[in-house]
């Protein structure tokens, strides 16, 4: 968690770009551990992207799941959205694409990483996966 | 909304028949702006889809999100599911593919077009937004 | 269902490799018809997969939608999970790679195979198609 797919036109992020990106997008989840943010960028040719039923290379499409954490109310997704918007739009509207993104919360028990159940949101194992940017074995009935 | 993410295989369509498969999905949303409805063509070689655990080149399959609308009952949700798999039997099983469809519906809430937060359904605003075939300024709290 | 969308280094899987996970995840679901489970691989170079905001080549991130069955309780979901990350080992971490693998749960109701309605669990048609490993007419009202 979380995890952002991005479908984009051909040659629109370069790897210094795709960096800043993903930089960005880890940036906004400061509570978590790092290498919890994964993010897979689609480079999509104009014949494979249809937008309003017509192949189209001006548009990035996000879809995102959120798995770790779950908005508890509506003005703070909202102000989580709008930070989001603001801060990716160096990468999308200021270079003339249109966009599009849409975030799923999926269960937080139906998870593993590195075969591990992940820690507890704030939880004292949590903190330190985050210190060490990697997990470890714990034990989750602690 | 809705993302259809369609993986098939390779050479299965050419652009035409993208063009004609995604606008008879942009059909399937007659009350919905076009450029909400994004299609992605994943062209996936045998070596890349497996059914049943067997490397597969002759299934199509269609992972859809729904954000924009959620389907208020049961009935309404089964007709329209009907009337989907007869309007892409041309593009499936006609063609001799096998093919399976699923769909989720993500939350209204966590969505952002152009970094606008898109206007309630049957609004003037997404009113506007469709008649324009584009999103615009507005304000979310009026 | 369900839909296993694998992301993974480029070359980290041979086509045998690939048959044993698929064969493996089938494993998984032992009271389905065996086309109900899909897997997509997608080979994704290391400048277009991101953890911790960095290129990475030696991650797997696995992303699955369950539609068939949903878990009955917690349990249970956690048993499944532990053995299936322990099936998996040898394909990720044995590898040496690092990996993480999210479930969501997407409606039944929403969901056509081969433009049929698929058979309720546990159901005499249901039991035909996994006889069948195929899907085929029935009375859906019946």
């Amino acid at each position: 968690m979380p995890l952002w797919n991005i479908y984009h036109p051909v040659g629109a992020y370069d790897l210094e770009t795709k960096t800043k990106i993903s930089e960005t997008i880890v940036s906004f989840y400061p509570m978590l551990p790092p290498f919890y943010v994964g993010v897979v960028f689609h480079e999509t040719p104009q014949d494979s992207l249809f937008i309003s039923g017509k192949p189209t290379q001006d548009f990035v499409r996000i879809a995102v799941d959120h798995i770790a954490r779950q908005f508890p109310d509506e003005d703070l997704a909202q102000k989580w959205l709008n930070h989001m918007a603001k801060s990716l739009a160096p990468f999308t509207e200021d270079l003339g694409y249109r966009w599009e993104a849409h975030f799923d919360e999926t269960p937080f028990k139906l998870w593993r990483i590195q075969g591990f159940q992940p820690p507890l949101p704030d939880s004292e194992v949590e903190r330190k996966w985050k210190a060490d940017d990697a997990a470890s074995a714990y034990d989750p009935a602690s």
